[in-house]
């Protein structure tokens, strides 16, 4: 369901509020933008993260200042980005990327449960290497737990927002003498590099 | 210069203030998170930018109500993060990833001076593929630049922060058996697709 806060005034045919396309963007990527603000002052903090149904999850050290700030309730923005291509025009100005981005606005909330952060740390686990989590890895000791904030960010006001396809010229440039098209980029992995 | 919003707290042998560093992952990546706070509410949007000099340049189009906010001179926070690698420990607690990321704040200041904002728009090409701000690409016309809004970051408060190697478990873990290591991840080019 559209707010204020998620609805697109720009370019309102690159947002998709459906749930399904929000999921689909968290459960790909692998690192969120976290923003929030300590007295007044703006702080974007990259972090690894895990859906876990209708929430994310984040976590770190419990002597991480930031996360102990974002644990106190306050508000948060969320933003994932998976950028898929560099989209190049024959005009700079219709330069553009194809990217598929998701932006949660939300109030943080301290996860205490200890099944709960359980299943975040198998989940966290899991997105690095699906399977991992009961493949001999070991999960996380009471005193591990207890050395590890978790943080649960509802999924309940998210868009997210898709640029597909080629550049789009104006008429009068169609002819200029430049290459145009799309270069498409993915996140790729190289060979295993055994500890 | 390290200042109280630049120096790391938590594992300090991650920090490095070096403009050199700095300017080389800005150099690399090619979105910026970038978050700021509209009555109270955090914001966090991802923007391409170019890097001139000592300065970050973000821009959009002036009917943008957030870059609007932006360009009235309030307090910013430019994140750019490189994910280099997945890193496999064989405890779920020591599971990591290596990247390299940048922190800037400071305040946004609106370009109005229009050769810094030509400047700017040669730049933004340039990134997506060197050479071809010059090449025959068309650049911005006087209605374009009207249309687009242009907002200087300095690059006078930033950090880089970074993690490169294998996993470090503890040594009562390294005979588990389970494989631990390092997947390596990069931003691949695909097979350019001709518009």
């Amino acid at each position: 369901m559209p707010t204020t806060r998620t609805t697109l005034r720009r370019l309102p045919d690159r947002g998709d509020h459906r749930p399904e396309t929000v999921r689909a963007i968290l459960d790909e990527a692998l690192v969120a933008h976290v923003g929030f603000a300590v007295d007044g002052q703006p702080w974007v903090i990259p972090m690894t993260y895990a859906r876990l149904d209708g929430d994310v999850y984040l976590h770190g050290s419990v002597a991480n200042h930031l996360l102990r700030s974002l644990a106190t309730g306050c508000q948060v923005c969320v933003t994932v980005t998976l950028l898929d291509g560099l989209v190049l025009a024959r005009s700079a100005f219709h330069h553009s990327m194809n990217y598929r981005s998701v932006v949660i606005f939300g109030v943080a909330e301290r996860v205490d449960d200890e099944d709960e952060k359980q299943r975040a740390f198998a989940a966290l686990v899991e997105r690095m290497a699906p399977g991992r989590s009961t493949a001999g890895v070991r999960l996380p000791s009471p005193a591990e737990s207890r050395k590890t904030l978790v943080v649960r960010v509802p999924i309940d006001e998210a868009s997210a927002k898709i640029r597909t396809g080629p550049p789009i010229d104006d008429p009068e440039d169609v002819d200029l003498p430049v290459w145009a098209g799309v270069i498409p980029l993915r996140l790729t992995p190289g060979a295993p590099l055994p500890a």
